[in-house]
């Protein structure tokens, strides 16, 4: 029997803070950073191709800790059968979050949630990648019974039930095909970040603006919070720039409390905003809900600092989102974003991943366009999130082409980086952060 | 200038689950663990009395990350002034709270975010240390201005203002010192877990309970959550052995799902009892509200696992619980659990400080006592939880005699451990652990 004899994992930081890529209102000088995993494997094959690869993104500083986090896992990792089908990607997670005395690190949230999020990943990657699918075709090649055996509907039965989960799955088994097809024709639309990072001036906000709707967007993002001014400023030149067609969303970084958000959306509404991102703590379920009612028809969106299912449930049930915006690397990897993926499809709510940093692209195309082909079933009132940064150190970067993800045909999840972007960037001792 | 010079981390782990000790529904085999920091100062003079001790407490693996998350803090502490001034406690907070890429980890919850609090709390000792009081009487020392500045109010003014809390302490303000008059001659009320724990056999439960009526308590908890059977027949054999007039309370340490708490709960109503722990995921603020409601007057309770003020806001505003358990260690320090105090006086509602593990009894104890001085000024239906295990690793170990603790005279927070057992106890490499 194949086993898993190691996990590799490197401390990869990127210097971007040199030119304020990233920045927002509370995340004033990134430095996209991956604590990098490699499942190691006694098959793994030819340069590491039947291996799984796997990434926590930070920003920074904490990189290492994660780093450590992943190494604390390895107990439950090495050793065991290579999880090279569904039951076994089932038993690898139920062992990761069911570690009694790790969860108390948690449970289920932060620094420990996160590591496990990165070697479920890791698992499923190289499960695709040995069934020879990308990942999203791989999900989508599991029976409905199968995906709702991912799930660990602890706490979530109030709101989802394994019936009523594979009920969903059911519904949306005819016409998978067609829909794969469909992405394979056309693609995932995607939005960009890239023209409004808080500290670009307005040149280039404007500038970035204009090539974003030639290069085919029809949703553009700009941060704001830092100060209310400056951001009817920006939004009021990138509304003149790209017209009244093009939607707008405003991403607030949790800079704001209850009161404050409220004040400061309705001052931005008059230049045609579709949603506000973080507009509080990702914690405040309650507050987030009062921000709800208070500035529709403005949706308010958040998941890219949601620590698991279980705050994603509360956001649901409190009808506090319109937009579900998952991260690939915040939970417990494709087994919770499974279960989140399916309360979406529950409440009718659509997902609109987060992605950026480095890799989360890669990743969370595979999240979104699963869910098309074989959850929600759906696709409309969707987009990608799309940052064009840091995709040249990845092995199967994505490609997005008149303001659609291209479906991806190579098979794996994407996180698996270039031998020398790793060596290059690995921190502290690589020549970028020794020179 | 006095600095100081370094964190200095220890992985300190006490091998107790050879005897079941702390066994529960979701933690079957804990080895009480502590990350134990030692803020060193170029003044802390002899035998280190000037210096500041802190710990995270854990259950066994994940305490080399909870290490390497207190070493990841270093730059924002290390050559910096000692922190021996309400002025330079709030700084420090606001400078670990405040790291732009380090909250990225969290924010505020989880490994990081205990890391932080352990490190704050050490700074308190170290300040209350040098100020000669134990750390209720140096918190009880601050003005109202001074207290309210110990706080983050971020996410918090929709339910607690800067203005609110200053009216809160200021209505507290007379009478601190006959309150602390009446503590010093009384002690403050005790509670025991330590007759309930699930690994104990009915015999064994029996007798700790009847010893505990003996010692004075007049409240014992009993963890549940395993089999409702089991849990009935050990509920009836203690409510036997105590008489009507002790209270019970019951721990389900987060296994239930809403509706399973809401049905085990009324089964184990007929017993008396005045509180559920933990009904469910600490995390599932509408959940436990939901529980609330379905088993009054029975109250619920919760807080060890609570991750931030931000959740103990919600719960509160839901009328989720009627019991707030705060934590030494889970929260951002004694800044946060300020914070988290005067949200409590403000909606009414007692604090009952978790306790136990190792070295939680002797640092909440102080939390407890500055909220009767200084804060909610109220004692009526508060109890510290007490578990009488590992206080003899402790410098200044806790006293509890007649169901009541004792209230510490010795300057500091009491979270400093002896040399011996620290090295006694060092994991892996310690003699313990190397046996």
């Amino acid at each position: 029997m194949a086993v898993i004899t190691g996990l590799d994992v490197v401390d990869v930081r990127f210097p971007t803070s040199r030119d304020l890529d990233g920045s927002d209102a509370m995340h004033t000088d990134p430095d996209y950073s991956a604590a990098y995993v490699t499942m190691c494997t006694d098959d793994g094959g030819a340069e590491g191709a039947g291996n799984g690869y796997g990434l926590v993104f930070t920003i920074g500083r904490g990189n290492d800790v994660e780093v450590a986090a992943i190494r604390a896992l390895e107990t439950h990792v090495v050793g065991r059968p290579v999880p090279d089908s569904p039951e076994l990607l089932a038993d690898l997670y139920r062992r990761l979050v069911g570690d009694s005395q790790l969860r108390w690190l948690g449970p289920e949230k932060g620094v420990m949630h996160m590591a496990i999020g990165a070697v479920v990943n890791a698992a499923w990657d190289l499960a695709s990648r040995r069934a020879g699918l990308p990942l999203w075709q791989y999900i989508a090649s599991l029976t409905p019974a199968q995906l709702v055996e991912q799930i660990d509907f602890r706490y979530l039965t109030d709101a989802l039930t394994p019936d009523e989960a594979l009920e969903i799955l059911r519904r949306a088994e005819p016409g998978r095909s067609e829909r794969a097809e469909r992405l394979l024709e056309r693609g995932y639309p995607a939005y960009t970040t890239s023209a409004g990072w808080l500290g670009y001036d307005d040149a280039k906000v404007e500038r970035l603006a204009r090539e974003a709707v030639a290069d085919g967007f029809t949703l553009i993002k700009l941060k704001v919070g830092a100060d209310c001014a400056d951001d009817e400023r920006r939004l009021r030149i990138v509304r003149d720039a790209v017209g009244p067609d093009i939607e707008l969303a405003i991403d607030a970084n949790q800079r704001w409390d209850v009161g404050d958000a409220i004040d400061w959306v309705r001052r931005l509404a008059p230049y045609g905003v579709r949603w506000i991102e973080e507009p509080t703590s990702p914690d405040d379920v309650l507050g987030m809900a009062t921000i709800a009612r208070a500035v529709a028809p403005i949706e308010v969106a958040t998941g890219e600092h949601v620590q698991n299912r279980v705050i994603f449930k509360q956001l649901l049930q409190a009808e506090a989102i319109s937009v579900l915006q998952l991260d690939a690397c915040r939970v417990g990897g494709v087994n919770e974003n499974l279960a989140i993926l399916v309360l979406a499809a529950k409440f009718g709510v659509p997902v609109c991943p987060h992605a950026g940093g480095v890799g989360l692209c890669e990743l969370v195309q595979h999240l979104a366009m699963a869910d098309y082909v074989a959850i929600s079933g759906k696709q409309d009132r969707r987009v990608i999130e799309f940052v064009d940064h840091l995709h040249e150190h990845f092995v199967d970067p994505v490609s997005v082409i008149g303001g659609h993800y291209v479906a991806p045909t190579t098979p794996g999840f994407g996180a698996r980086m270039h031998a020398d972007s790793i060596a290059r960037f690995r921190f502290p001792d690589g020549p970028e952060w020794v020179s």
